[in-house]
C-alpha cells in the first residue's frame, strides 16, 4: 500500500514566520509516522479569487461531468490545489489569528472548496468526506482567538463530513482542539519567530500532526 | 468479534420529551448498523454530585490502583456510569439547549468524568481516548443555541482525546455538527414532542447515530 | 443618585482559589469606579436545585403576580439570589474551566434564571434586560477552554438581552472576551493560587471589572 | 445634536440577495429610531487587498501622524471605508454563512481594520472603541453556521473593544446573538430571496437594527 498523503495548508501571508513554523512542526511529526507522506501548500503563493456564491459548481440538475471544479474561476490557482485536496487522506490547516478568527486568505480558500461538498458533481463530489482534519492556530496575544480559530477550522471539516481530531493525549496539554501556539511570552505580536520560545505550543502542533497521521492509518482511508 | 457498544446519554430533565425522542432516533439508527449494540442512560435517573475540584481523582504521584474513580463521591450514582463509559466504543451525548448551552445536569455529569482523563489512575486513565463522540442538541427556539451546545459537547470529546464526528453527508442537511433539532416550527418551547414535526432535525439525529456507529467500525476500536 | 450595584458570582467549588482571586480582582477594580458598589456571591455557599424544565416559571397565560420566581423549587437558595439579580446594574460571572466550559455549578445556577427571561411574570420578567455583563474564565492549561467558557458566559448574557463587554482596550491584552486567566505558567492544575503569577490574566480581570463598571455608568441603568 | 450614524456592511457577493435583504431590514429598523441615520456599504463594490501582516499600520515607535491607515495598501478601496468606520457610532455587519463562518470577503475586510486597533496611530487608533456592534448571519441550511458566524462577528467587535448587542427582547426570538435568518424553509440554498419567507429571521434582523440604534443613543456615543 502506498503511503497516505497528509496535506498541510498555511494561511499566513508571512513567509517562514510563526504559522509556517508551527505547521512545519506538525508536518514533520506526521511525516515521522510510518506509512505517511506529506506536502505543504502556502496560500500566499497562489492567486485565489473569492467565491461569488453563484452555485455554478453544484447544479441540482444532472450535468455532464467536468474536469474543473469551479466554473466561475476556471483559470485561477485553485485548479492546482483541488487535485491535492482530492488526493489527501488527512488535511491540516494552519492560520494566524486575525480578529479571533482565521485570515481572510484562509477563509477565501475555504469558500472555494464548495465544489467538493455534497452538492458537487463528478469526481469533486464529497471530495473530502471521511478524511481526517486537524487545525493549527497561532496568536500574537494570550487567549485571544487561538481557540475560536481552531473551532472555525473544525467547523469547516465538519461541513465536509470529515473526521475531526485534536492535539491528542499528551500529559499536560496546551490547546486540546489542535495546535495552539502563541508569540505572547515575548509580548511582541510583530515577532516573526516568537513561537520558537513557546515549547508548549509547538508540542501541541507536533501532537496534532501525529494524531492526524495515526488516525488516517487507523481509519484506513 | 462481539458487537461494539454505543452509549447514549440524555441530559434532559423531561422524561420522554424532545431530547429523549431525538436521542432515541440516533440510537435506533446506530443499532441498525451490523456489529453495533446500544444502551441509553437518562441522567435524571441518577444522583450525581457536582465535582469539587479537589483533584483527588488524578494524583500526580504514584498511587495504588483502585476500583473507584472519584474519591470525593464514592457512593453516588456515577459509580454506575463509569463502567459504561469505559466499556463503550462510541458516545452520544444529547442535551436540551438551556441558555445556549447544555443543561446543568449534563455539565455536572461531564465534570465528574475528570478521573477518565490523562490525569487519571489505573483502569480509568484515558478511559475515553480514541473513542468516537457525537452530539445532539434540541432547542425550543430557532438558531438559539443548538450550534453552541453541539460545539460544547464536541469540546468535551476533544478534552478526552476522542474522535469527533458530525451528522454526516446527507444531501441537504440541517446542523453539520451533529443532531440539531428544534421545536420551533410550533413556536411552543413548552412542547414536549414538537421535534416530531422537525423531520430535518430528526434526520440529522439519525445521521449522527449512523455516523458514530460506522466510524466506530472503521476505527476498529 | 445611589451607587449602582455590580454583582459578582463565582462558580468555583474551591474557596479562595484561582477563580475567586480573579473575580476579586475584577470586583476591586469595579468598586474603584466612582458611583459603583459591589457584592459577591459564591455559589458553593448556596443549595441550588437543577431546573426541571417544567416551564411553571413562565406561563403563557395571564397569572396573578407572585413573589417567588420558581414554583418548582420555592424553598432552595435561589430565592436569596433572585433579588440580587433584579437589583444589580452589572453582572460579572466567573468560572473555572472544566472540560472547556463553565462548571456544572455555574450552569445549574444559570438554568434557574429562566423566570427572569421574556417569558417570566411580574417583577421577574426581563429581570436582567439591558444590564451589563462581563465574564471571567480561569483555566489550568493554556488555550484549553478559557475562550470557549467566556463565549458561553456571553451567550447567557445575550439570551437575557444584556449588553456584553469584554476586557477593554488595554494596550497588550490577554483575552479580549473578558477576564481570561490561567495557572498554566506553573503547569500545575492543582495550584490553588497559580493565577497570582499570571499578571496578564489578572490585568484582564481588572480591565473587565472596570469596563463593566464604566459601561453601567455610561448606560445610566 | 446631529443624528448618530449606524453603518451597515454587507459581505455578500450576491447583489440584492438574502443577506442584503436582511441587512436592509435591520438598517430600516435602525433608521426608524429618532436621532439615527444610516449608510450601507456593499463590500463587493470595493477592491480590498488582503492584510499582509506587515504591522506597518501599528508601529510601536512614535511616528508622525498620517492621513492614511494602511501603508501597505494605500491606494485600494479601504481608503473609502476607513472614514465611515471612524464616523459611525454603531456598526452592523451582515454575512452569508459559508462553511459555518463569514465569507472570505468579510474576513478580508476585517483584517484590514488592524490600524483601528489599540496599536494604531493618530486618528485611527481606537477607531471603533466603545461603539455598538451587531451581527447578521444568513444561512442556506438550518442550524448550519448562523450561530457560529454571529459569534465570529461578535469576536471582531470585542477585539475592537466595542459594545456587543444581540437581537433584543422580542417575545419569541430566533437567534439571540443577532439577526439570524435562513433560506432553509425553502430547502433551496440557491434561493436569492428565500429569507422573505423567514419571518422569524427577518424579525430578528429588525430587532437587531433597533437594538443597535437604541443602545447607541443610550450610550450617548
Amino acid at each position: 500500500m502506498s503511503d497516505k498523503l497528509i496535506l498541510g495548508i498555511s494561511g499566513s501571508p508571512r513567509k517562514g514566520a510563526n504559522t509556517d513554523i508551527c505547521l512545519q512542526a506538525a508536518m514533520d511529526a506526521a511525516a515521522g509516522v510510518e506509512g505517511i507522506r506529506t506536502e505543504t501548500i502556502y496560500l500566499r503563493d497562489y492567486r485565489i479569487e473569492p467565491c461569488l456564491g453563484c452555485f455554478a459548481c453544484c447544479p441540482k440538475t444532472i450535468v455532464p461531468e467536468r474536469d474543473y471544479a469551479c466554473p466561475a474561476h476556471r483559470d485561477d490557482d485553485m485548479s492546482k490545489i483541488y487535485p491535492k485536496l482530492l488526493e489527501c487522506s488527512g488535511l491540516i490547516l494552519a492560520s494566524p489569528v486575525y480578529f479571533g478568527n482565521m485570515t481572510g486568505q484562509m477563509k477565501t480558500f475555504m469558500d472555494r472548496t464548495e465544489p467538493l461538498l455534497r452538492y458537487g458533481t463528478g469526481k469533486f463530489k464529497y471530495g473530502l468526506q471521511h478524511k481526517v482534519g486537524g487545525g493549527i492556530a497561532v496568536g500574537g496575544n494570550r487567549n485571544a482567538g487561538e481557540e475560536f480559530t481552531l473551532l472555525a477550522l473544525q467547523y469547516y471539516f465538519q461541513v465536509h463530513d470529515m473526521i475531526v481530531v485534536g492535539s491528542g493525549g499528551q500529559p499536560t496539554p496546551g490547546c486540546y482542539l489542535g495546535g495552539g501556539a502563541t508569540t505572547w511570552p515575548n509580548d511582541k505580536s510583530e515577532s516573526r519567530d516568537g513561537v520558537l520560545k513557546d515549547e508548549l505550543g509547538l508540542m501541541s502542533c507536533r501532537n496534532l500532526g501525529r494524531n492526524v497521521a495515526e488516525t488516517v492509518l487507523r481509519m484506513g482511508i
